[in-house]
């Protein structure tokens, strides 16, 4: 489809000194289209993304919402006619079609909306609404990573990013095994598309529940990463940037591992550091 | 609330080689909680964001889907008792009423959906949603700027980051005059609640459309912050990182001056350079 990268016109500016430098040269830019999701025909969601591994971004999609739990509750994929106003192909409108007997989407997948009638809405009813609905929960994954291997996981990603490299503008996850090998990588200009992504991919490949792998994310850790890390399975959660409260408070909850501020040789451990072992040693849970 | 930031136990790690290190240590995080924006009573959209400042990011949000155009549109905003299972306020459901003569919000406001009946899903129906739907097209603004004021803006904008300082995870918008006078930023774990947060601020202020003012964000530019830009009647974007096709096109479309990867001394001008001034020289357009 050639809109993974797009390129247009720029005007590069530099040096605001003596020697100030002008030039008009053509930039790649990460691309971006909205896709919606449909399911049995009606319309889920819509989202920004980068065009491509649109079929992983709905399974994954879909996990994380505990929608399908694995690759046999969908009975087949399949992007709509939909066209723009020239007649092309959008490849934007997908529509995935459950297996008999699946149950369709919840109404508050619609709204993303986590709430009990007994509480309101707050973040101990998100809480618990995840750790109810997952069926592949992490917390007895007996998983056990070094950090050496820890450290390694993000220049590893890093050079799997082929359109970040080109553009400078994509968030990117990857799903490793406990010995740092990459099992798959996604890139996208939203950081849930892109663990939606890796998430859909290891469902397709049979590889969900994805017990013993690690996740690793290039930008923060939120709330909805870990969300999507519990649904998939998936015991420890690794991410460059910093945590946010409810990402800590909802790993703590359902024994994810979380690391932050994975940089260098350094790194924060939030949740269940008991995972992580160095030089032979292991730390008691943190929670 | 005291709920912008929560202190955490955290195990940081450093050192992989002869000399490692760790220690025990409280954390401060970017907090996290859902919030649940009703029109009238009706739930319209949910949003994970760093509490504080939700009345600003309610309006701001309505801004941008077109729902309100200036405070006077808005008769009351306040918290319903919404109450935790501890019984505790939750202050996360906030209701904003609609002045009389304001119409509801379309139903597509919902599903964040941008599409024509003639054109499917599709980055140009988005395009075209958000042209035709602003009150306030920035495309005839008269700004300028100079090189030297936009390389001010990030410095200026990270100083006023408190929350970042103290939790290194959350993102930041500001809204800037022409001479780079910083009048309001706002920061949240979401990327679109500080632009919200900023945009309402305005509006609450009586300064939308916010003609003459730059908007800088502290991460990427996608096609939804040029998309509140424009709904606001912002003429110009400024953004740490890399835009993306969309944004691009958006900002061309509209009018909105696009500027990324403003860092240090050098910055790239996307769209609309002619409002950027350097040594009494301006650009002409680049669209």
């Amino acid at each position: 489809m050639g809109r993974i990268t797009v390129r247009r016109p720029v005007l590069a500016l530099s040096g605001d000194g003596e020697r100030p430098c002008e030039r008009r040269r053509p930039d790649a830019l990460a691309g971006e289209e909205p896709l919606e999701l449909r399911v049995d025909g009606e319309p889920l969601a819509v989202t920004m993304r980068t065009p491509g591994a649109d079929v992983e971004l709905a399974h994954g999609f879909l996990l994380g919402e505990g929608v399908i739990g694995s690759r046999a509750d969908v009975s087949a994929a399949r992007f709509c006619d939909s066209r723009d106003a020239d007649g092309r192909h959008t490849y934007n409108v997908l529509d995935v079609r459950l297996a008999p007997g699946v149950p369709p989407p919840r109404p508050d997948v619609r709204r993303s909306v986590y709430t009990t009638s007994s509480c309101g809405v707050c973040g101990k009813a998100s809480l618990d609404a995840v750790r109810t609905s997952t069926r592949y929960p992490p917390a007895s994954d007996p998983v056990t990573v070094s950090t050496a291997v820890l450290t390694g996981l993000p220049p590893t990603l890093r050079a799997a990013q082929r359109v970040f490299a080109a553009t400078g503008g994509l968030h990117a996850a990857g799903l490793f095994t406990a010995d740092g090998e990459l099992l798959v990588a996604r890139e996208d200009v939203g950081r849930h598309n892109a663990v939606d992504k890796v998430l859909g991919h290891a469902l397709l490949d049979d590889r969900v529940p994805a017990t013993g792998r690690v996740l690793m994310v290039s930008g923060r850790a939120s709330f909805e990463l870990v969300q999507k890390a519990v649904m998939a399975g998936v015991p420890m959660l690794a991410a460059v940037s910093a945590p946010s409260s409810l990402a800590v408070e909802l790993a703590v909850e359902a024994g994810v591992t979380l690391v932050g501020f994975l940089r260098g040789s350094t790194m924060n451990v939030y949740a269940r550091a008991d995972r992580i072992e160095r030089r032979g040693r292991w730390w008691s849970d943190l929670a």
